[in-house]
């Protein structure tokens, strides 16, 4: 099937989803039986998808992503149960009153449409962004890696079973069958069609599709993330978020990359940092007045400051104040999270209000941006821009909204 | 000046706006009498647009808009005047909470940044635009048509000195001196220092957007919008809210360009509705179906139902169902306004809930999208795309969110 059939194909079941409304709950329910009952499907196409990926040689910790199990298996249908369980996005009345001209007027949440959602390895995303699609009415589009293709058609045969068992279209979610660039650079042009492509992968995905997407794009998922330890910030409360922010799960979009610190505090803070986090032989690269404290780290290049490393990697420089901390923020971050710690009003002020990023933490480990930890539900991603959706991206944010306005003949 | 150094010099002011708060009033109040104080050399350079304009043949309609009067200008002073008064979208506190953990979580609204506008030909646009994003704490860069650059370039002066006079960067609001279409591009692939650009023009323009941008878009203003009249619409207010939708304003983005009759009303509602239109003298173009009840009718093309004419100009057609209307709607409408005239509680719920577009009415004219008439207040533009802003958008629709989250040494 072309993309442009599929795109009408969406749209057709966009329309039923739309006007869905409890049904969406009982399709879900539905799926995450489905999905417990048909593993022996999933989990023989996935490994077929683990030993194709074996012989080209897939690192140890991409197949470990790769993989399914029935744990596994049960949480992805746990996680859409969850989803069902949520409260319906569609229909909320945003706001609302009678003008003076007697016109009553009501802005009401709607789904999106169509989205199209391109991913990577993880062949659990596939359930995860269909029911969080399905829930809030829209229909979507996936696309994901070719590493795990087969994985992900033996989950999607399941769930448009269980749609359709439902009373909804099978078509609410589609997968792409041809992996290859061209397919993901097509889906980014199918404007006819796609109300929001959502990216979620790695920087050269984003920056392909920030070139080439002519669809409403949110870009999510690249975080530079930075921790500033300002100049009477609690040691040992630093020492314990630099160590988790970085260590607890390197691999995701919300761990730290650099840790910035202000000259007064270096000669005691960062002493202390680097001991604890050589517990998890992280690699320091340190630009030169940092170096006078970490004699076992290497020296940064400008480039370093640049990268989310997503390993046991930490870039680290001193700063000469609070401002200049802000000022590399600034510059260097994708947007993500960043966290100050310090003792001050003044600074705390000073640098949630002057960092320009969609999580600003004092205090804390950034590794709380994450729609669950946040209590906002599931998140589809996390968006590093400023349109639409910023920070966890639930099911909110996967709807738009609509004026409607009703009259007794009002004339302009 | 290059667009990359106005761009750096946009992200550089908007970071002092993002603090600004009531200095953003101050400021507005400054620009408000600078214009009328500044009016001498305004018209001046008008005059020069408007009779290069002349020699070039532009259209008497196309004139008007570009020609400024002192009355005009007092009416661009007020206009920046009321959005000073607006409360600041600035800083509110849209949820938050406290998570088990002791995490404390607000989410406040956070300028965009840094906006970019095309617009073509009405020099009142360039204070409008202005003050909206300086007020939501944007800075902007303004790229005119060329017809009107003399006058923006006027108008520019004035406020630039006026930010400054009240403290602020002067580089809130920039003009791109280079009106060719290869500034316009460059300006869509801003994409390191541009948060949204906000074409303000008819479809060509923003066909144009839509296959270039790579910076995130809010798409306006083109509107092909629709009237239906249900089979027990009342006929005499069906007539009216025909005739005000095509004839009050026909230029506008909101004014009706098709008109859609259920074919059990068609003999006695079109030929009222042609007899009243007639006293504008307004062209039909209508299918064969409505031709019967159309004597003074032109045949309709398929173009003409996707056309927007800005003109009095209707397109015309019968259906069978209320069904086959919003089907209709649904494939041609751009997605801006649309109303129903009728009497049935039913059809109204269908149409408001099946019909996909911004603004949707039930017995009262679509010339009532708007900012103002919505009571919004000023707006930049009505989005007839549904990610970030849908409808008339206001300075709400002009600022994005950040999370602060506030904590003792929370770890993950």
């Amino acid at each position: 099937m072309t993309l442009q059939e599929m795109g009408a194909r969406a749209k057709k079941a966009s329309r039923a989803l739309a006007q869905a409304g409890a049904l969406k709950d009982k399709a879900l329910l539905e799926a995450a039986k489905a999905l417990v009952a048909g593993q022996q499907e999933i989990l023989e196409a996935n490994r077929e998808d683990v030993a194709a990926a074996q012989e080209n040689g897939m690192s140890e910790s991409l197949l470990d992503r790769l993989t399914l199990t029935e744990s596994r298996i049960r949480e992805m249908a746990e996680a859409v149960e969850d989803i069902a369980k949520e409260e319906d996005p569609v229909g909320k009345v945003l706001s609302g009153g009678v003008r003076p001209n007697g016109l009553k007027i009501e802005k009401v949440t709607v789904p999106l449409g169509v989205a199209g959602i391109i991913f990577e390895a993880r062949p659990n995303v596939t359930s995860d962004a269909a029911a969080l699609c399905l829930k809030a009415g829209n229909a979507v589009i996936l696309r994901g890696g070719k590493e795990a293709f087969r994985s992900n058609r033996a989950v999607v045969a399941v769930l448009r079973e269980a749609f359709e068992k439902a009373g909804l279209p099978g078509d609410a979610v589609q997968l792409v069958e041809d992996t290859s660039r061209a397919s993901a650079k097509e889906l980014m042009g199918l404007t006819e069609y796609l109300d929001v492509l959502i990216p979620r992968g790695g920087a050269g995905l984003i920056q392909a599709v920030v070139e080439n997407a002519k669809v409403p794009v949110i870009e999510t998922g690249v975080g530079n993330c930075h921790v500033y330890v300002d100049e009477n910030a609690d040691v040992s409360m630093a020492v314990e978020i630099v160590f988790n922010g970085k260590t607890s799960r390197p691999s995701v979009c919300n761990a730290v990359e650099t840790l910035l610190v202000h000259k007064a505090i270096a000669p005691q803070a960062l002493p202390a940092i680097s001991k604890r986090l050589s517990e998890k032989r992280v690699e320091l690269r340190a630009e030169e007045k940092a170096r006078a404290f970490l004699p076992d780290s290497v020296p940064a290049s400008e480039e370093d400051f640049k990268t989310e490393f997503l390993d046991y990697i930490l870039a680290v420089k001193v700063v000469d104040s609070l401002e200049e901390a802000v000022e590399h923020i600034n510059r260097y971050s994708t947007g993500h999270s960043e966290c100050i710690v310090t003792k001050s009003l003044e600074s705390a002020e000073y640098f949630t209000s002057a960092v320009d990023s969609a999580a600003v933490y004092v205090n804390a480990s950034t590794r709380f941006t994450d729609g669950g930890q946040f209590g906002l539900g599931a998140e589809i991603g996390i968006s590093t821009q400023k349109l639409h959706a910023r920070g966890p991206m639930g099911l909110a944010e996967l709807t738009s909204c609509k004026y409607v306005v009703r009259g007794t003949g009002q004339v302009r």
